[in-house]
């Protein structure tokens, strides 16, 4: 009746149902069928008549897989000439009116093969993996053009097949405008909405659809007309919204009804309401905050007042948050943004999923997706206590062991 | 003539002598003989008459061997309650008067066997190694008593013994006065200078001598009489000073000629000059500064004005730095302090050999330890750049390569 039996581990189910904090089952055990957990609870209450083999959880602890719901891991070359300029005083803002920034990306992106994007993604990946993930989201958006937009995202797709990760695949055309529409900013927009979007729907290269909405973006009006779009093709929808400046992205993509709005730190009370209305989650980006070194926070005691989830995510990119750890996230969205240990873990589980719109995975329960990263750690809060090289031991995809890295 | 040599990699040499930055040298070799450096230089250059076997680096970064200069990794639990109750807003200082903070650390390893700390620092100095370190400095401190300072110490020396890489040990009576003395500060500082430096010399078990000079440790007067037996005794000394407040620790640790004064976010100019006439190293916390929310910086400008090296360490320890990567603490130097990558990499090779009081390691040269550290980076600036599982891939200790990990 199950394929196999986990025990001998501290389960951190995360379960609301659970009454402990954390969902804490001491000397638990899972019982996996079918790459689902199929029973859930303590060791001495499991009935195991069939004798169904058993694997040792060697006293770790063990979470669900985490996921990073935020991630731009698929790029040509890297930005650190633009790093070393900044540690001279030159404002990011700066560089991107001075056409580096994005655009320095975007140059190397479309100059990289498939096979040279695959290759460089694959080791961003291998250092991710080892801080427990087992589901991620790529966005494309360093392409910016039919040709390299659709590349990125084979690229993404091909991850995904590669690798025992799900990898979900986020279309961001509107990540920045194209140098060659500068004096066409509608031109780029209807590009995206009439050759791109049908392109990428009939090839099934993307979940969802996103856009940066931002002075140096795209204003909420063009956001608007690509939603509507995206949403005649049946793409979730997701937006980068107040990260810099208030432009009113966060209302939009509740009308919208969107999945997430991500970064959020000029958000307003206002919109928090109309996010908590259309059950959106809040994607917190710490490492770009701290790498941008921010002063403005995302304002928390309003998602907790209207009950907003907070999901926590690397936002891996080369210019403004060149992030490679979940549980180090956990600690910065503890240090400089306040939250418990217990959200800092929510936000790479349960609420992660949710800013995916996967709704059987991010917690250990019954029907929820084998999927288990095992820890040595003394304490679930340690990760958002310690910082560095904190690593999972092993990790658990669809009921069956993976290795937790393979560089 | 040569015992091997190392080719098909980037020298990262630090060595002030390469006209380079980062005194770079692209396609290099280093011909090792008897643990040390024996030639350097372009492998096109090298002769190699008497065919001495060639390793090869796989085009990765080779390192000198980074060196951790300040930790306190050797203690009994964890602070992760304290971390909770943080996270609710109370204060550092707060939960040290309320008999929290350092002295739960104190009862805890008091509590622990000798094998137990062993075993509890193995798995951090797991974790620490993997960040490339080959040396490192290990502080007692949380025993405060003549058994348990002992014991801390011979648990340092044993794990000097049992790993290849080097490790200093540091005697740190002076962090926090035990409960035992709490009415009577002059008597413990009298039992550090006349009952434990003479054992700690009569064993062997330190090489430096260091204090915790602040409001919440000890005054300048304090450090001043136990600087004193302890230069009697030969040990060099360090001190923690000016973290929270200006107490004067800086110019009385210049006074005596320590190696270095650790902290310095409230040093003045006056001190930083003193520093400066004694040959001092500015050691910075970064880890420290980011957990605890500090907003007053080390005066970088002033260490630059005055050619005061900077080193950058992790100061691990369980209530106000869990840090466990030295390529973390050159980011959150380069981001919270400002130093530019090649600053960050000098702050953990050559002066942080200096703030120990090395001068056999922290650059790749001729006569230096062969100990060296290979990394997949594209960019000598990605370890201040990037963040988050930033691991080297190959080690060498005194010529001969060991384990990145054994975990
Ligand atoms: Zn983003
Ligand atoms: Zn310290």
């Amino acid at each position: 009746m199950w394929d196999e039996i986990w025990e001998n581990c501290t389960l951190v189910t995360l379960d609301p149902m659970q009454p402990t904090p954390y969902g804490l089952i001491a000397d638990g055990a899972i019982a996996v069928r079918d790459g689902k957990i199929a029973w859930i609870g303590r060791r001495s209450d499991l009935e195991n008549p069939e004798g169904a083999p058993c694997r040792d959880g060697e006293g770790l602890y063990l979470t669900p897989g985490f996921i990073d719901c935020h991630t731009h891991l698929v790029y040509g070359g890297d930005r650190i000439d633009e790093f070393e300029k900044r540690q001279q005083g030159i404002s990011y803002t700066e560089i991107a009116h001075a056409g580096g920034g994005i655009l320095s990306t975007v140059r190397a992106t479309r100059e990289a093969t498939e096979q040279q994007l695959f290759e460089q993604a694959v080791k961003r990946l291998d250092r991710l993996v080892r801080g427990g993930v087992t589901t991620l989201e790529i966005k494309s958006g360093y392409g910016l053009d039919v040709e390299n937009e659709l590349k990125t995202l084979r690229v993404i797709r091909e991850l995904d097949r590669k690798f025992p990760q799900d990898i979900r695949a986020t279309f961001l055309g509107a990540h920045a405008l194209p140098p060659e529409f500068a004096d066409d900013r509608q031109g780029y927009v209807d590009l995206i909405c009439t050759d791109m979007l049908p392109r990428i729907a009939r090839e099934n290269l993307a979940d969802a659809v996103d856009g940066f909405c931002e002075i140096i973006g795209f204003s909420a009006r063009e956001m608007e007309q690509i939603f509507d779009a995206a949403k005649n093709f049946g793409f979730e929808l997701k937006l980068h919204a107040e990260q810099l400046s208030d432009c009113h992205g966060t209302a939009l993509a509740a009308r919208y009804k969107a999945l997430s709005a991500d970064h959020l730190e000029y958000v307003t009370e206002e919109a928090v309401k109309a996010m908590a209305a259309s059950d959106m989650t809040a994607v917190l980006l710490p490492g770009a905050f701290y790498f941008l070194r921010e002063e403005k926070k995302p304002p928390v005691h309003l998602f907790h007042k209207y009950n907003v989830p907070i999901a926590i995510a690397t936002d891996h990119n080369p210019g403004t948050s060149p992030a490679l750890s979940l549980p180090l996230m956990m600690n910065m969205a503890a240090i400089l943004f306040d939250l418990t240990p217990e959200d800092c873990l929510k936000g790479v589980t349960v609420n992660a999923a949710a800013a995916l719109g996967l709704k059987d995975r991010g917690t250990l329960s019954v029907g929820a997706k084998a999927d288990f990263a095992l820890w040595e750690i003394d304490h679930p809060a340690a990760f958002a206590c310690e910082f560095g090289m904190l690593q999972c031991r092993r990790m658990v995809k669809d009921g069956r062991e993976v290795p937790v890295h393979w560089n």
